[in-house]
């Protein structure tokens, strides 16, 4: 596999790029995340989404704890070579480590932030 | 206003936290951007998307050269306090500055980053 296309992404100078992943048909935005280079190519080559762990500082396969993996349709890049889009589909349902769905669970009203997803699974029972 | 709700995000090292910008109704990812602490104060006061452009290291008001400015209906923080979503209007239709309507237009394909979406208005004419 030739690694040109790997080049036209402006990493920043940390060696990381933005990762949004979308769930495909409810587009529901699932995380934030981190790649690198290799996190990047791995997610490609295995069509399976893997992150780079900025807390734990290594490659993170999505989902290998918790099994809750992410199957990769669609990887999209922006007109700054700086961002990615995810398209995926969340095995599981739940995508955050706090057993939701979703990670972007708190929403600014007035000025507090209210949690407005339900927990689907508790995390003790997610990571045991 | 109180200020207590600025000080839950966990603005980076550099004071800032990534913002993912999401039309409401399509569910369509138009931008990738960054705001610090008086961009997301100025978003919820102003109801208007305010970034801060780290090339130019200031505030950017969406829309304040294009006219494409961003209205903004919700705006969500994740698990971690470290990214945004923001929930938006998209005024014109066109949330990218080469005149698509959203920034990730580039759809990998094997090894090559295709284009995806038609430039709705060529930025001649966007930025005169």
């Amino acid at each position: 596999m030739s690694e040109a296309w790997l080049n036209k992404v402006n990493w920043s100078d940390v060696g990381l790029i933005p990762v949004v992943t979308q769930e495909a048909g409810s587009n529901k935005i699932l995380t934030l995340a981190w790649m690198n280079r290799e996190a990047l190519k791995l997610t490609a080559q295995t069509g399976e989404a893997v992150y780079w762990s900025r807390e734990r500082k290594k490659l993170w396969r999505k989902g290998e704890e918790s099994g809750h993996t992410q199957k990769v349709l669609e990887i999209l890049l922006d007109c700054d070579q700086d961002a990615i889009v995810l398209k995926v589909e969340q095995i599981g349902g739940i995508a955050c480590h706090m057993g939701r769905h979703s990670c972007f669970f708190l929403r600014l009203q007035g000025e507090a932030w209210i949690e407005t997803e339900p927990v689907l699974k508790d995390p003790k029972d997610i990571y045991g």
